[in-house]
């Protein structure tokens, strides 16, 4: 995936995931440094309605509006965050 | 959480999650330095199937295993690790 693009699709992360990929409240995950295609497979479940549980209603709105590439292009950028 | 009943308690976590939570393969998630609170919700949705998508099938049989205190314990231990 490209991280600056990544980083610009990733607007709509910020409110939760934090600007720097640490969540804004613990409930939720840190995204920064985390594996790349361990988030890609989790944004498809999200977006194809296989993942459920935690906060699984609010990511599948999200991931809707994402193509392949977004979901490339936001599991480079977070996975490249320290 | 107890950090070091949570590391006593990883050793069943480590195949997949990695020795330093880093995980072992990309498309499972690193844990270390992850959110204490997100870790325990996760734990808990996996125990009692709330949780779906990805390896919950696995991670399951793993949760069912665990009681609330060795569930705080893990995520304590992984949320203190770099």
């Amino acid at each position: 995936g490209n991280v600056e693009a990544g980083k610009a699709k990733a607007a709509m992360c910020v409110a939760c995931h934090g600007a720097d990929g640490k969540a804004m409240i613990p409930t939720y995950p840190n995204l920064a440094g985390q594996n790349a295609p361990y988030l890609e497979a989790a944004l498809r479940a999200y977006k194809n309605g296989e993942r459920k549980g935690g906060q699984a209603a609010i990511m599948a709105g999200m991931a809707a509006a994402l193509s392949d590439d977004d979901i490339a292009n936001l599991a480079a950028y977070y996975a490249s965050l320290k």
